[in-house]
Order: structure tokens, then sequence, then C-alpha cells
């Protein structure tokens, strides 16, 4: 049987891409705020970046906000990529960003949500519940999950940069006791970590606390954070391991099409670089 | 204008209940695995639970489960909600519990959905993201939010329970630095707690970290905590201060009535109990 992440770097050589296309369709950016608007953005940056996209992942708020009509635009959305994945003959994940988090039932139920009704392929899940808020997500053979790790956003060190004394462990900041917990969860090869690259001094105390997991990185682009020094700090030595999240620099650009080719090739650039360096 | 928690103490004083009755239809529970047989199930709870709830709480998870029809299941839900406060003159809050967190744009998301397109009063967050990605929330007049301390699953201690220094404190567990956290960004009312009653040690410690703060406390019931333990724990000095969580004691009982009706009453005996003690 093959594990999520085993999908997930077939496309990423198919593609030559570590780009993950975000698709956050903000009500500001769209003529209407309709779910059909929010659905219509959606499958206009999946044309045109599909070449360029080792995973696409929709964002649950931006289509909750319209109620019932926006779960079905959301299931509208996994379908088109999953149509763009058998006409390219390459499997093309879908993650979704919903930073769930909750309690051994409940969690079933979303997990079944996720997998079964809308179909991902992985979905981002918050820690803070321990591991028994993420045990019914694993059952799902070829499925994975992204657990927050270090998030990219002004507050995230409230929590994830506390300092704790655990076990051996003296005076580690609390994302990084996340990693080594995640390296002992994913005994199956589908668990990664969310990990942004506005703190690229956080890409590496996390690498080397799991130097073989996929990193889901947000930051690169409207946030701030440089590419380059992201590759730099958290690529595997495999040159993999990492899925560069990207939504508004994207989606914004004039040339969207351009702007997600670009990203690939200066990918490839800084890879190169640093195979030669 | 009044804030989310005088709207509660009203309801806590109206129906002399400190009762937040879930609704769980956890599909298992339902004559059918539909979205239909879900809002029934909850319509049928709120109907004959009413006169002893002082607050009602959908979990978002069992009716995603079902995608957009379980999305128009849970507006139907938190509509019956509003109508029996209507028909009672009393208003009973709803709490999504949802346990929701992501960065600021997309917790505006989140929010305006949860208040605005489902109406709810109130939700659960996780904290783990930090400040801004709780205050998005916090800009609706007359709503609230529950930011997770300390949960009832097993699996709590993973993260909630680790020692840490920060600061002047030393060795304080995360879960009662959230409880500080939350004293700080609770300055217009309308932020409380989830402390599950699992752990009564964890009740007494974040009493002391927020007097005066309203804990939504899970635990009691299905999974074995004590109620009169529970309310000497985690209830203010004005006796308020605590909404006891109960879902499957109440939703599997024989009658369901009966049941709800007991736990009240078992509240205002243990209350009595405790002014005289």
């Amino acid at each position: 049987m093959e594990t999520f992440f085993s999908f997930l770097s077939k496309r990423v050589d198919d593609c030559s891409s570590l780009l993950c296309v975000g698709l956050d369709p903000h009500p500001s950016d769209l003529p209407t705020a309709t779910a059909e608007a929010a659905r219509d953005f959606c499958l206009n940056l999946i044309k045109r970046t599909v070449n360029y996209a080792a995973a696409f992942k929709p964002n649950a708020a931006f289509f909750e906000f319209y109620g019932p009509e926006g779960w079905k635009a959301l299931k509208d959305v996994v379908t088109a990529v999953q149509a763009e994945s058998d006409r390219l003959g390459s499997h093309i994940p879908v993650i979704l960003d919903a930073k769930r988090g909750d309690i051994a039932s409940t969690a079933e139920a979303y997990a079944s949500s996720t997998f079964m009704s809308l179909g991902a392929d992985a979905v981002t899940l918050n820690p803070y519940l321990g591991r028994d808020s993420i045990e019914p997500f694993l059952k799902y053979p070829g499925k994975g999950v992204f657990i927050l790790c270090k998030t990219s956003n002004p507050g995230a060190g409230d929590l994830q940069d506390l300092s704790f004394t655990t076990g051996d462990q003296h005076g580690i900041p609390l994302y990084e006791h996340v990693a080594h917990l995640v390296q002992e969860w994913n005994t199956a090869d589908n668990i990664g970590l969310v990990v942004g690259a506005t703190q690229p001094e956080a890409l590496v105390r996390v690498r080397k606390a799991a130097p073989d997991a996929w990193f889901l990185v947000p930051g690169v682009g409207a946030q701030g954070a440089d590419l380059e020094t992201a590759l730099q700090c958290g690529l595997r030595q495999d040159g993999k391991g990492m899925l560069i999240s990207v939504s508004r620099s994207i989606s914004r650009a004039e040339d969207v099409r351009r702007a997600a080719a670009e990203l690939r090739d200066d990918m490839v650039e800084i890879k190169n670089r640093m195979d030669h360096g």
C-alpha cells in the first residue's frame, strides 16, 4: 500500500516543484461574495497553476463562510483537482487546511468528513488536544495529516515559543517538542508538520528534530519570508521534504500562471545552486 | 451594551441551572445516518431539555459529517434554540463547539461563519496559534468565545500538562499559562475557558488563575467525572462561573427530560449544601 507521502513525493517528481498552491477565496478578492464566485476563483487558479503545483490547499474557512453552499463549492474544488490529476495521469494531493482538533469520537467525525465526504487527501490538524485527537485521522490508508508545529503568524509565539523542560530535554520551545512527539507518532509515514518560513531558525530546529518529515511551509510571499532561506533551512538531504505553500502572491498576481511558474523555476534554481554550492 | 456573559448569567438565573446540553448527533445514535436524522435528534433534545438548559452546545463535527446538508441541519438547530428563547422570553445561548484556530484573515472568515451565517452566540477556540487567532472573534458585540485550556480526553496531557518557565513563573503547566493569558486578553467580558472535570486539580488551578472567568466544563457523565467534586473545585464565589456540559448521559438516557431535570436538581442541591456547608 502506498502512503500519502509516497503519492506526494511522486507528484513532486512529476512537476519538478515543491509548490503548494493555496486556494483561499477571500471574500474581498471575489467579484461578488458568493459561494459560486469562491468556487470559480479556485477553479481558475487550479486550471492556471496545475502544471506547477505539487499540491493544492483549499482553506475550509473561506467556504464555511457561505454555509451549506460553501461546502458544495469546496467539494467541487476537490473534485476539480481530482479531474486534473486524471487528465495529467499524476495524483495531485488536496490538503484541506482546516486545523481541526477534537477528542476521539468527534475527531472520527471530522476525519470521515475530510477524507470520505470531501475526498481530500490530507488535512491540517492542531496538536493541543494530544495524540488521541490525531489518531482517528491516521486510520485511512493513503491519507495524511500535517500537524501545526510553528505557525507563521505574529501571535504564534504566545504558546509555541514557550520554553519547556520535559524528561531529558531542557529549555526547548513547545513547537520543537511537538516535532519530537510527531516523530514518535509517525509510524505509518502519514504525518507531516506545518512549519512557517517567517522564522528560519524554527525551520532549522524542526528539521533537526524531525529529519525525515515533510513540512508544509506557509509564510513565503505575502507574509514576507524568503524562499531561498526557507529551502536552505528546511530541505531534506534528498532535496524534498518541503511543500512551500503560497496563496496571495499567486492569486493576486496579474498573471497567475506566470507567478506559479516563476516560483517553481526559482525553487529548481535554488536547489541546483544548493547541490553545487 | 450587554456582553455574552451577562446574557449567560441571566439565563442561569432564569432556569436555576448550570447545565449546558451538548447536541452531538453521533451517527451511531441515529435511526439513519442522515443530516435530517441528526437535526431531528437535536430538535427533540432541545424540546425536552429546554427548561433545564442554561445553554446548548452543538458540535460542528457531527454536522460537517454530512457535508452541505449537515450545515443546513446545524443552522436549523441554532434557529430552533432561538425560537425556544423567544417562546420563553429568556435568551438561551448557543455555543458552537468547533474548536477553531487559524491566522487573522482566516479567523475572520470563521468568526463571520459562526456568528453571522449560523447565528451562534459563542464558539470554542483553540489557543495554539496565539492571540491574533482569537481577536477577530472578539469584535462581535454580545458574542463570546471559550478557549481550550485543559481538555477532558486522555491525550490532553501530551501538551497541556507540560511544565515550563516563563518570565517570573516557574514550573507551571501549559494549561495554567493559557488561563493567565486569557485573563489578560479578556478585557471585554467575552472570553471563557474550557476546563475538563476529569482532573479536578486542574479546575482548582485554573480557578485560581482566572477567578472571575466562566468555564465550559465537559467530562461529567459518560467521561466519568463527579459533578459535586467539579462544582466544589470550580465554582466562583457567587455560585456561577461554570457551565457543566453534558451530552451522552442525557441524549442516551431512557427519559431525556428527566435526565436533564435531575442534573439541574443535583446542581441546585449541591450548591445549597456548599452555601450552608
